[in-house]
């Protein structure tokens, strides 16, 4: 299933695509089945709804597809199809050819580990269509596709060998990034002033735009070899495979639930490959559209705008 | 007033406490007043609610004190007041002494900048009376007395001389952190592995106590200079005053603000002064018991345990 978050009374619906129809899971379920549609109101609670939620939603997608006129289809504008995780962890550098291409040591797998950041949820997520929002007080704004996993269970010390059953889907984000974000040119220089630029310059609100679908793991059976693409304007920036990452999804789940609990909804995005705007001199610009496309899911598109 | 947060349903609600007493501020104010108490039930809603909240809440809070048996009160254990904030964000190095402690150099506020990170709210945050849990992979845990603030109100380049403004109040973290935490002993040495490491030493489970209650920004008139201490079995470890902080609440509003929107929720933990365990080669151990006081709020109290 292709399921999508859609505008709804200042909040977002669980939605499920059925061909070029959004059809609202909730109402539909309401309408046609015995029981309690509760947890297919909103993205979040299906998340946290289980397998009795995902056999709930499976009956709405055949009923829509066999029935079409008992379905309940909106046309309200697509949101991000996670609006709220409870953590928006993101991979720096888990595309060799990517840390090459930004002047670092892409060192065997054996030999290092996955570094992981966080962005802000409320402030960074925006979805299909929304702007990315170039910062009033920063300018080198990149680029960087991504595939992006949704967890379906809580878990910790998950082992690499059953991570990928602890996976609801797979979705898109794209890890907009303020390359040159210097915090103040007058500071005098201190030990990890370039590591808080950097980390900074991750959060800025937009920059972490996710969709346009969240693809159920049952249709990807293997997140380790989906093309991903990315361009700007038309022209190609990225195109690569997400088997030329250099921990996979379900090493990434393992290494993660190591630090932290992991939750229903909490989303880990597996870093970018090469082809990002610092390694070619090239940075976003307000009126430019990025998409980005990865095998499976889709395409995310957004266009840009400068904060006034 | 004195805010909390009650446990309930799986969930929790807001509660004002009167005396010793912790009244449930929706059902009393429904049961007394005309309107809708729909922004009075948890924390969350309250401090979305704006002004009329804040008013329906002080109504609630008055007629407590006048007419104790007119109040409908909880004896339900306490929560986090702010269970779920958006962003959980946290000073790095904020008091001159803490820096100096930790083998850095304080340089003058005017050649420096604020150093913020975040932790993730969701598995992070416990409440009073909650355990702190040593993690099953990591040894040297130590605590960080620090005053939160919570915001009230959405913005973004907010001026420091109009930031308190933007408070709803003020509670206790402590920024639990494990201090060596190393991510992988064996890996390759890279840039940056350090503060990789200890990022991730600063989100385990359970490692933002925050309590017990939140007070609202009208009884506390001088963020600035309030005393703020920690307890280690009773055994003072850190004894201090927020007067000596490096940059001010207002000025750390300010500074965000100019990386992220700050919304209602939000917290801003603004750092430890100095007396943490690792400057006296002392960590925290199963059974400890970590109170950190700050004046005007209260006393947050915490047990340590170890994860199984």
């Amino acid at each position: 299933m292709k399921l999508v978050s859609f505008r709804a009374d200042g909040g977002t619906r669980l939605g499920v695509a059925v061909g070029d129809r959004v059809v609202d899971v909730a109402a539909t379920y309401a309408a046609n089945f015995p029981g309690d549609a509760d947890t297919l109101q909103t993205m979040r609670a299906f998340l946290s709804g289980g397998a009795a939620a995902q056999e709930a939603a499976q009956q709405v997608h055949a009923l829509a597809i066999e029935s079409p006129d008992k379905a309940t289809t909106t046309d309200a504008a697509l949101a991000a199809p996670v609006p709220d995780p409870p953590k928006l962890l993101c991979l720096a550098g888990n595309y060799a050819e990517h840390i090459r291409e930004g002047g670092g040591i892409a060192l065997e797998k054996e030999q290092t580990t996955p570094r992981v950041f966080m962005k802000p949820p409320s402030t960074t997520i925006v979805g299909p269509g929304d702007a990315i929002v170039i910062p009033r007080n920063a300018g080198w704004i990149d680029w960087e596709a991504e595939l992006a996993i949704v967890m379906g269970r809580r878990g910790r010390f998950i082992d690499a060998s059953d991570a990928l059953s602890y996976v609801a889907g797979y979705t898109i984000v794209n890890d907009v990034s303020e390359r040159q974000f210097v915090i103040d040119k007058d500071r005098e220089p201190r030990d990890g002033d370039s590591w808080f630029d950097w980390l900074n310059g991750k959060w800025f609100d937009t920059f972490a735009p996710q969709g346009p679908c969240l693809v159920t793991s049952d249709e990807i059976r293997d997140p380790d070899s989906l093309r991903i693409a990315l361009r700007v304007n038309g022209a190609s920036k990225q195109d690569s495979s997400t088997a030329h990452m250099v921990f996979t999804c379900a090493e990434l789940i393992e290494w993660v639930s190591r630090n932290v609990t992991l939750e229903p909804g909490d989303i880990i995005s597996t870093g970018t490959p090469s082809g990002v705007g610092k390694a070619r001199g090239e940075h976003l610009n307000p009126g430019d559209t990025v998409e980005v496309e990865i095998e499976g899911i889709g395409v995310l598109s957004n266009p840009v705008t400068r904060e006034e």
